[in-house]
């Protein structure tokens, strides 16, 4: 951390500072462990009991964390039990991804509160998209039992880049969807802090915090669905490269004589396998096989098919929705060769839509990545598929509020180049 | 760094911490920089001045640092320059390449003290290796007038994997070197500290402390030679991945049905760009172009032919050789492009034997990245040509030896996984 500080505003080396990181020690320790007393903590972070007493009792005072139970110990006064306080704060959280708009609203300690999904597709305009933004948080609101004013922050995962500090958002794979001033236009709408950031990155902040992530020091996200991306964490942190936009591992190239991309670019894995893809070489299948079980479970209908159809379709036995999904895993599985090949990371995280349901595709990724990947590095990860399901990236968003918001957790977000 | 310190054992957050943080604060500020007084220091460091004279005067006394000059300004006492004491220290670095032995001794100010160089190949054992090892130390010494005990470290520079902790290596592109204990070997003969990494993450050491990673905090360092890898910088510490095997970009797959690469793979950067595939592909050239100037450059023997051999043939004029080195560099500038799309770095720095006086190569390089990359993610990087020249990774494991040796500078290299 320290050389970073020599270049901007270097941080005093003194007490205060040392406040400070003893705080955050302490507050991250109990975010990722349970049931810890004042006297675990102390051993725990090394740091001198009086030390601990007193950071505890100011972050008890504020309200950031709480007694959670008491538990007696032989003769003496029970054991306070601390955990952080969820109810310090309420955040929301809202992915806006090419098939869906998914929604939750966490609290303090990260629990889920509310969650809520809606249909979309990404030729929609903006404007419209906002007034889905606004009638998922009503739903929110509704099932949390919540009012706008309690929430303490919203944030966005967006499968694209984040273009400016304001906070306006480009996606590829959704054309009109342009430097759109998103942060500005919610914050006018909400008047509360409102955080935008890259889908993939957020759904490895989730991972990190609540998932297969949780506790360890690097790992990789690999985030499949109508497109693809990559979180990386590394020391803890999330990854974000010099300008924020690390991680494409969807625009890297394996064929230079591979499909045209939406990047503009040939041969990238999203060019093969992103969810979009298979919406392209779905609308084949169904125009091409009359006998292709897509044509029943895509509505028969070339131009509407989604990649949800071509999985089920091969669940049910499609072989051509079968071998399109292995093709996909193949190409998947050597961008994420590649990247283990990068990062030797210890562990990858395989989620996103399009691993809902799809061991086909599933194993055709691993299987590819084990035959492909240099050995010496395979050796050292461990490939793994999420639990969080479809909602990662948008608890992610959510996370990232309370990151951002409360500037307690300075581990945990990767700072910009200055 | 602090989440790290909690799992292992987290350094007391007291005094005597903060203390080593701020010496190393400011060694770090003399070391990136030249010409400051004690003022400047608590300056820039934002320490106050007490703090930075207590620590000053420690280091004078220790010799770590020296007054290098004194600057008259107006009427006071003149202001004593510090820098960092040369003579503190000096470190071997030896690099052991696919076609040469390069070695330096350096100070501990990071000095060039002599250099020297013997041309190998990578079908050497490793005793006939260990032996030039010795001969060219004895060459180094000679050259500096220094002894054998003046020597506080040496370090070493591989290209492949340290397959231990006992400092054992091996790598894909030299048959015969495969666990070879190299550190115990060096150990043995030497008796003080022997440092070994990988040659390319070295050469990303070397550009970050004297070359055109200075003062950055992220950057990428190509190393193209005899085999192919890069070294990453984040946060200006050297990232090696949870095992150290990190940036392994040359055995990245760009074309599945390509040609079979020395790791067991198909299709990887290597197999298409590397030295040694340069090689097999000039012995074709020979064979088949009596007209090649090759057949003059390369000593008309097909076996021995090497990738400098085809360099100097395509400077001359020789088509076949300034088509082999075209179509290489389009595949590293996919490569490249691949690994800027990961990592978003703010600068891309090409170096290592195969840029040598190959304007032929870095154009067809720089060309497929700027075609190639995500225009998004482009517009972020600066590509640029490395100035420290063949002995690169021989003075980044010099300065491994300072970094690991003085434990001082502790920001430089990234603490494995434990």
């Amino acid at each position: 951390m320290w050389v970073q500080e020599v270049d901007n505003m270097p941080e005093k080396g003194d007490q205060s500072y040392l406040r400070s990181r003893n705080t955050a020690r302490i507050l991250e320790s109990l975010r990722q462990n349970e049931g810890f007393s004042r006297i675990d903590l102390a051993e725990l972070t090394n740091l001198d009991k009086k030390t601990v007493l007193n950071i505890v009792n100011d972050l008890l005072a504020k309200g950031l964390i709480r007694v959670t139970s008491r538990q007696a110990d032989g003769a003496g006064r029970p054991k306070e039990i601390l955990g952080l306080n969820g109810s310090y704060g309420r955040y929301a959280g809202i992915d806006l991804g090419g098939t869906h708009l998914s929604g939750v609203i966490i609290d303090f300690a990260g629990e889920c509160i509310a969650s809520s999904d809606i249909e979309v597709h990404n030729g929609m305009e903006p404007d419209t998209l906002m007034k889905l933004c606004v009638y998922l948080m009503g739903n929110l609101l509704k099932e949390s039992g919540l009012k706008e004013y309690d929430l303490s922050g919203i944030g966005i995962s967006f499968p694209g880049f984040v273009t400016s500090s304001q906070g306006s958002v480009s996606s590829e794979n959704f054309p009109k969807w342009q430097n759109i001033p998103i942060q500005k236009m919610l914050q006018d709408r909400y008047n509360i802090p409102i955080c935008v950031d890259d889908s993939s990155r957020l759904m490895a902040l989730a991972e990190l915090w609540f998932g297969k992530g949780r506790n360890r020091r690097d790992f990789i996200v690999a985030d499949l669905g109508f497109g693809i991306g990559c979180g990386i964490v590394i020391d803890r942190k999330i990854f974000r490269g010099s300008a924020g936009k690390s991680g494409e591992v969807g625009h890297t190239t394996v064929d230079v004589n591979g499909p045209l991309c939406t990047c503009g670019s040939h041969g990238c894995i999203e060019s093969f396998a992103a969810g979009w893809a298979l919406s392209r070489d779905a609308q084949i299948i169904i125009r091409e096989h009359p006998d292709s079980l897509l044509r029943e479970t895509g509505g028969n209908s070339p131009e509407g098919v989604n990649f949800r159809q071509v999985i089920l379709a091969a669940n049910l036995g499609d072989p051509y929705c079968a071998a399109l999904l292995n093709n996909a895993g193949k190409y998947i599985g050597i961008g994420l060769s590649n990247t283990i090949s990068f990062f030797n990371p210890s562990r990858l995280i395989i989620g996103g839509r399009l691993v809902q349901n799809n061991e086909i595709l599933l194993k055709a990724i691993t299987g590819t990545i084990n035959s492909n990947c240099m050995k010496q590095i395979l050796e050292d990860v461990e490939i793994t598929v999420s639990e969080l399901g479809d909602g990662a990236s948008a608890w992610g968003a959510g996370i990232s509020c309370i990151v951002n918001a409360e500037n307690l957790f300075f581990a945990t977000l990767q700072k910009k180049e200055s």
